[in-house]
């Protein structure tokens, strides 16, 4: 398995800013976790309001948690509001369940860590998730 | 009353595991608790995401709060969320209302335990636990 | 960087009550944790007491934490037993500090999880861990 | 009253590892809060362990918390220790009190922000949380 270095880390994020750049985003807050569900590295751009790196933490971390994009996570927490409260619970209340939490994996598809946007619409959160993931070389999973 | 000795436990959960294989399911990661709701074994497969320990523990758990197998419990979240709102409340958020906790009784219909998986279907893994409990000589009740 | 298979972390565990058994300790409690924290597999000898999978899961979450087995954090803590506080405190209580959490370091040196015992005296505790480690072909770091 | 731009906060953090890199130190992580406490950034370098980005955190909230270095902390921690449990207590165990945790003001004296440093002793930490805030041109206060 790949770890992902605080360089490729980094790399992630100044793509993932510069998609919301090329978009014309708002301000945006990204933050890369490990497999384990550790920060990297984080990064929350100027205007970015308070609760933003809680928020991306949020939407990493359930990707991690069920193994699927935190869209997937989303999906379930609309369709079975009882199971994803009981999910939240266990989890203590770490999970955002909605688009923006994109799975890293490496070459051989192995989780490796996650990475989670916020600032504009869940969709181009997701979509500056996916850039910064895809231009360090690795796999994203929107799922 | 019986106890689920580690040996039992252990015999659940490879039970259990031989069972995922028949049905070619997901990794799972199944947990076994005693009648105070603490481990006996807990065991993940390779793949098994981040939160699947405590997603099992959680099912489990909440069969053995209420005295039903977590599928019942979820019915309850399902046609009284305010109820299941308040449960999850005053465990501290420790349940997980969706099959697969199932109850472990022994010959005297006492409730000695309750194993917990996760990682397919919630249908599947309550198959998966209802078999493990079976193949150590215990009554499942799924409820 | 390898990881802890579940076949590897059954290993672990057989081996260490194996140590257990032929030093003749009382009954023990054994977690295998992954990098991230998460346990693999966790087994309860038979008498083992209520808390005892909070404690070695205690243990091994400590050494991962810091990157030093439990033993050297308990050292922090009786001789600065103010920035232990402070560790307990952003950890969310998760820290055991004494000895018998593991490191389980891969042929390379990487920290690829942790192992926790408790049951008997804590040196008793580590030198079961090590055996564990040593005889899943792994390196103990009891540091 | 100034704020620390996420172009600033980049340029402590590249700083901080530049002193550690000079003084040969262990992997650090390096977290820069705004006035709120809020991260503006953050990075952990490769090796660093699993709990840094925590008590890096709970460094510099600290010195937020009471308008001091941590280090300064720390010392009310040692001479009165009730005192720093009630205080742990009321933040919700957020406070990490030695040094590592420095303030950061801008020319007049008002504070914009702290960082906190974790990985080698709590004196190399703070060595390397001043030298980022004078390289971003801001004062450091150490406490």
């Amino acid at each position: 398995m790949s770890t992902i270095t605080l360089s490729k880390a980094n790399r992630i994020i100044s793509a993932a800013f510069a998609k919301g750049k090329e978009l014309e985003l708002a301000p945006l807050t990204v933050v890369v976790l490990d497999a384990g569900g550790q920060p990297v590295s984080v990064q929350r751009q100027d205007g970015s309001s308070m609760l933003r790196f809680d928020i991306a933490t949020g939407k990493a971390w359930a990707a991690l948690a069920l193994g699927m994009g935190s869209r997937k996570v989303g999906a379930i927490a609309v369709e079975r509001p009882h199971f994803f409260q009981g999910l939240s619970g266990v989890s203590g209340g770490r999970m955002v369940p909605v688009p923006g939490g994109v799975l890293v994996r490496d070459r051989k598809g192995a989780i490796i860590g996650a990475v989670g946007v916020t600032g504009d619409t869940s969709d181009n959160d997701e979509a500056c998730a996916v850039a910064g993931i895809e231009a360090a070389g690795f796999t994203p999973d929107a799922g």
